[in-house]
């Protein structure tokens, strides 16, 4: 089986926007409200942060579900780790994913400013930098077979995008229009010229897009 | 986690019907054509008998994909392994699924008849006797804390539906519509008194229907 660079659950508003621009410590997401956009995932039965036994397991809950299947490593962008821009001022504050982070596999932060790497847990930071194809080629090395998810956020998914590396994508679309913010696209329409698409309309009221590589 | 008893990728006609009542060793689906049925599953890359690398990842795929996913043993219906009716006439015979059956788990088939447990490959096939209640008993011992996947038939889920042991299913429908056979339902609102309901249309011409208990 080949082994994929796949994107999932990415979720962006009707016009695009995966976040805002002003993001802080306090607020990854900038002045973007994330319930906005994870609405849909929160309320499903395979949520990794949920801890009550509900939930719907309904479509929604496939993508939630299928979040850590045959994933053997992550590559995200420094700013999915954390808000600081240039050197890292101190090595205390170990990112935004807490003690018990919900990758489960090594994962690979870009950036131009390389620390040592984290361990929390089962997930591992590597801090890395390097263009696409490379980083790509060091995760898929640690994801020893499996798939390596692409995590975002929107810098990184276009990089990669324009390297031609991303083999799926799946984005949700929400109903909520941001009008400012980091934008993915214009229109999914951007990617059919190298992709199949299925647009998934479910009934928690998001749109799944489903990309594949022609 | 709870272990869930789920039917998966489970397929009828637009007029409920799975099979034809006039099952013979050389047509396990009797008049029905299970082209009719599974075209959607055969054209995704996730179909477990696939021999080339092509296939459709899109909503279709999610499915197929989700068949072995935490799944830790398959209850299935005496006659999903094979025509016989009646006590063994003999047990060379080792059923449908071939030299490497795609369960890759235990599976208890459901018997009036019971003979020798068969390994074939990954898969162990037991031949079990009892309720519902009991033999799901015994495969969720078997399947060590992970999932059991209802296999069908007809028959056998409505059975299990009956028992009110089933916590998930997924139903795809077919356009195709068959006149006669084994049915499963007068129309998939029959369960909604007791399930949520996905109704979900597929580009590829199926409705994938996923129920979750109230």
């Amino acid at each position: 089986m080949a082994q994929l660079l796949r994107v999932q659950n990415f979720t962006v508003s009707s016009d695009g926007v995966a976040a805002g621009e002003d993001q802080t410590l306090e607020r990854p997401f900038g002045n973007v409200d994330p319930g906005d956009l994870f609405f849909w995932a929160g309320a499903t039965a395979s949520w990794p942060n949920r801890t009550d036994p509900g939930g719907s397991r309904g479509l929604d809950d496939y993508f939630t579900r299928d979040f850590t299947h045959n994933i053997g490593a992550e590559i995200m962008g420094r700013n999915k780790f954390g808000p600081q821009r240039g050197p890292w001022e101190n090595h205390d504050w170990q990112g935004w994913w807490g003690e018990e982070p919900p990758f489960h596999t090594p994962v690979f932060v870009l950036t131009h400013h390389t620390r040592p790497s984290i361990t929390l847990s089962d997930t591992t930071f590597h801090f890395v930098e390097g263009d696409p194809a490379t980083v790509l080629g060091r995760a898929r090395e640690a994801a020893e077979g499996k798939d390596v998810r692409l995590g975002g956020g929107v810098t990184t998914i276009r990089e990669f995008l324009d390297a031609g590396l991303i083999d799926t994508l799946h984005v949700a679309v929400s109903p909520v229009e941001m009008g400012s913010g980091l934008r993915l696209w214009d229109s999914p329409d951007d990617l059919r010229d190298r992709y199949h698409l299925d647009v998934v309309p479910s009934p928690s009221g998001v749109t799944h897009h489903l990309f594949w590589r022609k």
